[in-house]
């Protein structure tokens, strides 16, 4: 058996959720996915060997990062070791046969519903109907014989169950983007690695509360001229002025100055984790 | 007609929503409010003079900063004026007369209804319904005559629709806060300022595309041994590899440290907008 045919993903959501759009453009479209209704399910799937993967989103371009994923990663010790970006554009869905004339009604998820705006402005007659989920909102659907309805949902959702789209990218913002990572249990055995090749690393520390402190930690990247393309901190609430950083440097934990960088950072931190190395796949 | 009786806050969400709690802790009880669907909304009622003061959350302690906001405040060049921090927990609110055992269905927003899970589990022959707004299921249900209802909301939406709280703090995560800004149209007249008080500064910038860029930016801070509360980068979508950065600093627009911190920051931006000088609300 080939490893790419036991490859298998967790998810959060409905199969046509952003997610699972994000497993697909990982892995092609013939993954095997496993949907969850809750993200610690996600990561307990992945921890019981029941997925090889799991894809969760982590930062979103509107609405920042999504801490409750950093924290599963964190415990259970995954690793990064895939990293994509996931336009969110919104497509008006139907039944065939239903046509635009047909429609009063619009289902979707509150968030969705909320992201497309400008649309139900300019067709007044349209109510938006929250459901509990965007591509779960087209499933029904389908299943339904409701004359008046379309549903708002992702075009992988329309292929999935059918769906027709009426009309394409009705959100408010073109500009909204979700970044997911890919996880496993392990890192992966070291792939044939080109120092030529964009790379990312993803770290996570805790500096002493003390004056300059980060900016000591900074020095680590900025003396090897290393560059971040994330730094993000992240207060402790069970420790007052105490922070998390989230730092994504530029290179691979192959490259000789990212290795010595993340040693020189654990002498001026009292917690540093590597989280994974990983090319961005575009 | 003093101040005091003139103001009025905007705020997105009905009253009893989490951003009118913030109102009422920066301005007690018997503030005005007016409550708007958006967050664009909000600032343009803002910008319009419609009201005194805009309150929005601006980050959460498990999802992250809400970028969205930080756009509108940088677009309408609005000044911070306050913060504070509200803990988000979740009550179940039935009509009086309603009993704990007369429950079948919980409506509320589908994000705290997704935040209760653990109560659901303990629970399961209560079905939850998912709802536009927390606030709006408690008032719904003032209205409707449900015997079987409840809702799942804060404390103040509780109070202000006359709900009873059957059951308190049902929400899975503790942790879960959200951080807000008291919003002005301009900076208001220096107040008494004492150096001894606690203070932050809000400033966002961004450093021209070269290493180390940020490096040095923070330097602004180290060498005069100012501390940070908050930094977090921000990738600008038009320009790959430049970033706009949100940073919080301890300090009043009034230290000197913090004001020549700010002018050599300005040597090193490519941008630079000081948000406001605040003493945070506990």
């Amino acid at each position: 058996m080939s490893e790419a045919s036991v490859v298998s993903v967790a998810f959060q959501g409905e199969p046509g959720a952003f997610s699972f759009s994000a497993a697909r453009k990982f892995f092609g479209p013939e993954i095997h996915v496993q949907p969850f209704e809750q993200f610690r399910q996600v990561f307990e799937a992945l921890a019981a060997g029941i997925v090889t993967h799991a894809v969760v989103p982590i930062e979103n371009s509107l609405y920042g990062s999504i801490h409750e994923n950093y924290d599963h990663i964190l415990q259970h010790g995954f690793k990064i070791t895939g990293e994509t970006t996931i336009r969110i554009a919104h497509q008006l869905i139907t039944r065939p046969g239903t046509s635009f004339e047909d429609i009063r009604r619009v289902f979707s998820h509150p968030v969705a519903l909320d992201q497309c705006r400008q649309f139900f402005r300019e067709f007044p007659h349209l109510t938006p109907v929250s459901f509990y989920d965007t591509a779960g909102s087209v499933k029904m659907l389908m299943q339904q014989q409701f004359p008046d309805a379309a549903a708002i949902a992702s075009e992988a959702a329309a292929e999935i169950y059918g769906g027709l789209i009426l009309k394409k990218n009705i959100e408010d913002n073109e500009n909204n983007s979700t970044r997911f990572f890919l996880l496993t249990k392990q890192m992966k055995r070291a792939e044939k690695f080109h120092s030529a090749d964009f790379w990312k690393t993803s770290l996570v520390f805790a500096t002493a509360n003390a004056p300059g402190a980060l900016f000591k930690a900074m020095a680590c990247f900025a003396l090897r001229d290393l560059n971040l393309t994330k730094i993000e901190s992240r207060p402790i609430r069970e420790k007052p002025w105490e922070y998390l950083f989230y730092v994504d440097v530029v290179g691979c934990i192959q490259d000789r100055s990212v290795r010595k960088a993340i040693h020189h950072l654990g002498e001026l931190t009292s917690f540093l984790k590597v989280l994974g190395s990983y090319r961005p796949t575009t």
